[in-house]
């Protein structure tokens, strides 16, 4: 038996914390494609004009092909 | 002259050998981009209910834009 | 208030330079979604068959998904 | 003066947060060997089956041997 | 038209969470030079002798020179 | 919900195949702990002096706690 | 005989090439201190709003302390 | 006591197996210089024009100098 | 013919050098179970109180299992 | 059918640009072995006494053995 | 509390070893500052005119800002 | 002007320290060919059968072509 997944890269963006930046990207994903599985490859991020932290994380999202 | 090529991640699954599973990824890739080149960036597994070696090789394809 | 971006692999080739490499692969991103940042992961290339080299630049494309 | 420090890997796990899935990590690690120092070493996770994020957080641990 | 930004590396400290330990370290770059993006690079910590976690977040900081 | 997994490193050794390393060194793991997933993290190996390929397969195993 | 150096890291941006993105970071190190090496560690950019390519290329400088 | 080994690098094709592209290296390694020991660096490939995959496995060798 | 071995981290600390903390990594590993390889993976140190220097070394050790 | 492939590696050094430099080192790998492909893994440099930059590109080659 | 920690990077030189290259590194440090712990994270080096080793040994230090 | 170096990987072994084995791959590469650079790779070992330490360093020589 054998299937295949692909991987898809996607940067989410949150002004509250590392993981609400996930749950941010992970939304972005759609529902007809599930989420299989994650793991964070980048943590940036920028300070805006009213002073706030915007963290930047990346994510590679493994979906069901 | 100048040409462009995509790179996508597949992750191909075996429980045969680490070789199949970069087949079964390949053979999903789909006839009509035919495949340039692809590299293995990462090989995972589990083991199954029934105590087989489940090898989930991650590559990534290169393909004709 | 969050958004999120998507990030797709290209490799560019020229026989100018990287740089120009880097122009192709940008170039092949179409305009509908504009690019935000790339970042360059693997630069190679080989010889062609006139002796010229022919550089290969991977970037990384950031786009408002 | 010489002593030694052992490093071993734990994989914590926590629907709240990245920071609580570390805590979830280090409270396994019993009290007989206090932790020294602790290094995040990967970031996955997984969506479940109620829609809720679950952080699996990897950390190094040292601890006097 | 051409500008250099200088890149500095700091490390923010805090029992409270990841994310809080970034804001630690941001708020320490001051402010006549106001930071540009920032990249975390590493995230360890340690248990405190009140049994409380410390999260230690290296980031590197990019600013105008 | 919390639950925490212990990561150890086994090398497993075969005169077959990279796949058989991989299945040696689970074996090796044992019945109490089942494994939760496996890492590939090194492919090494030599040349026996009956001249045959040895390969040395070193696997990271995530088991539950 | 012993002497040190130290390490600093530049992000020099130009929109002709990324050679020149270098000598853009390397002309802002200012000449009390010369410059004994450098070392690419990064090379990033993005389009700007006139539709040129931006380079930013991030550089390691040692110089004499 | 004192001895010098030489690490060379050697990419071993295949249409077979990523095993046997290492066999593959390994024998063009030549016999008066034995293999003291190998490691994988690398695992790419390609398919071929009659559908076949073909391995390119990239190994470093040492041998006694 | 197969056999399996496990590999443990271990951190020695010596304010000789870099190589005695390297033996005193080994001489905790235990009698019982030989060496049969290590490798070095961090070395990390501190400036003490009586301001010599600390080294600390992390280094992978492989067991017969 | 199965071939090999050797790797070398060699630094090219050029004053006009990091694509130049690249050429330099190309030109040095000699005609009776021809270039099948080559990949960049490290670009240094440093600043001449009369102030000029000297691009130092390390690429590594392949090439039928 | 929250406190923060600067992190800087020096390059020490020996004929000695590559531990007094470290020492070397950590002298030039200053005192006002105390260096709280270091990192090696470059060992390189060259080969003196009257034929000595000459170890270039890169550290990160980290110091309370 | 424009002219090529070499890279060889060698790995020196030594009882002594790590240091000295750094030294014993230096002398091993040859006087014709002076060493322009060279920069430590790998650091593993082993324990010797009459127990002493092993050390084993590999390192890049650059050296003119």
């Amino acid at each position: 038996m054998s299937k295949t997944f692909e991987v898809v890269e996607l940067v989410g963006i949150s002004t509250e914390s590392l993981s609400d930046a996930v749950k941010q990207a992970l939304e972005s994903s759609g529902k007809e494609k599930p989420v299989s599985w994650f793991e964070i490859t980048e943590q940036r991020g920028r300070v805006t004009q009213d002073d706030k932290i915007e963290f930047q994380v990346t994510i590679k999202i493994g979906r069901k092909l």
